[in-house]
């Protein structure tokens, strides 16, 4: 069991899709991973920043899920990072309607003292220089993780890029490793971006799965088909919390094994979309969990008899 | 091994990708399908129709991958089906340029006496009375495989309904089975479609896979990322052909072979799409499939150890 270090949002979100509008809700970047990643009751401490006006009930219920928050500025005159946006009918595209960034807009990440030793680090999606603030505090980390998005290559590309070549795995979208790599053809694109530092790169396809790629090798986790995908926030985080917590937990950082985590994370992004914002990730049972993994294995085993 | 009915078109093709344009080659969709399924030296017969333009030479070809073409009538006097179309940069989509019914207008298909008692049909995408038409001079095949699009959806559907109330098994892509159901979660859609008539249905979702539903169980095939697609004409077909040439070969109908039929299908279809054309399916060794159906296992398989 290795320690896992997560900076991200803590945030609140107001979420609309054909199913249904929420009002303020729990969200947050590193709220998804966090609970992701307390699934395998990964040691992890959040990095990130609050307002006054975040609950004592959230901070409660992120501690008995096994989260260390000494890494959690609150702000007590200040407000929580808030995001609302509203879905499409296809549930894949979305429009941001409000982003009040609040006290994220001075934010500066203070990794605790004991989690500088941490094994893994998961960077969930914000600005790059606070991604590389924390790499900066880190000691030699074995596995740093990146999730960024679109926003950051049009707005601060160049920081980004420093991001980039110091971490071992990126996790971005299709359109994302598109536009990062100037390829359409993704296999292309992975290269391309491996080329600007990591190791390996994780493609996210929403509802048409993930790949891996690692040198010359790339294997596929597809999403779990499902009758209804009820709110899509928090997914791609949910997935990285699910990939870094059992990476972490496993202590194995080989290609292999993250061949395992993907699965990992898949099954975990799976229940995330079948509620508003992480309602279902706060009582999910190993059971479920265990479960949802033998239905990934049935859907893509099988068995040819070459003659 | 099982004797194997293909109606669908025999074709000439104009074709332009993002990597060139082609003059009059050979296409259509009985011809991939009869191409891929005779890389299982599967005994099958093309019901078609071309004219009296349509080259010696690409008669003898099918005749040497095994086909029996006595359902395939040369109208003398009469030009080959012919179609243009252009891929955009996606090579998702493509603009359709040219569509000569010509031969094609006035099709009767007259299936060889000696095939009316073939096990498996495979009703490549043509008007559902032509595909209708070989199922009544059918002598009680043991598996109907249709395939069709949007085109048919929209100008006879009631025609088309009776042909999938008729049939085992319904491939059609992601967007075909939303139109088709009203459904937009291909879970749901599947299964009313299911209620139409097929026990199977293969959603193909190009370069994201295709998904295997049947009852209450669901198998996913991905595609193979493949560095380049040169064009995807006819990569439909050819997983069609894969499916039921595989399936005819080994004359088992089970939802457990259909999944290594699938698996077959698209390492064929990964093929197709590497060069213009049928090019690619011309000369390819069973080594090459045998390769490619290892990288498919390689490229989902995991082993985790649930703890």
């Amino acid at each position: 069991m290795s320690k896992l270090v997560i900076v991200g949002t803590v945030a609140f979100d107001a979420i609309e899709t054909p199913f249904g509008k929420t009002g303020k809700i729990l969200g947050g970047a590193a709220t998804y991973i966090g609970l992701a990643a307390s699934q395998f009751k990964t040691d992890g401490a959040i990095v990130s920043i609050v307002g006054g006006d975040f609950p004592e009930e959230n901070l409660e219920m992120l501690k008995d899920k096994g989260m260390n928050l000494s890494g959690l500025e609150i702000v007590k005159e200040g407000k929580t990072f808030f995001w609302s946006g509203k879905y499409h009918n296809d549930m894949n595209t979305r429009d941001t309607l409000i982003t009040d960034l609040n006290v994220l807009a001075d934010f500066e990440p203070k990794v605790p003292q004991d989690y500088i030793d941490a094994e893994v680090v998961m960077l969930g999606n914000l600005h790059p220089l606070v991604q590389l603030g924390v790499i900066e505090q880190m000691n030699d980390p074995k596995l740093i993780v990146l999730d960024t998005m679109n926003f950051w290559m049009d707005s601060a590309l160049e920081d980004l890029m420093k991001v980039i070549a110091k971490v071992d795995v990126i996790t971005i979208n299709d359109e994302e490793a598109r536009q990062l790599s100037g390829e359409y053809s993704l296999v292309k694109a992975a290269h391309k971006i491996m080329e600007m530092g990591p190791d390996y790169v994780v493609i996210k396809k929403g509802e048409h799965g993930a790949l891996l790629f690692g040198d010359d090798d790339v294997f596929f986790a597809p999403a779990m088909p499902l009758r209804e995908v009820f709110d899509p926030t928090g997914a791609g985080d949910t997935f990285a919390g699910g990939f870094t917590g059992y990476l972490a937990k496993t202590g194995d950082y080989s290609y292999t094994n993250m061949k395992n985590a993907i699965i990992n994370g898949s099954a975990l992004a799976s229940f995330c979309v079948e509620k508003f914002g992480p309602e279902r990730l706060l009582n999910l049972s190993n059971k479920e969990v265990y479960e949802r993994i033998q239905q990934f294995k049935s859907l893509t085993q099988f068995d040819i008899k070459l003659t």
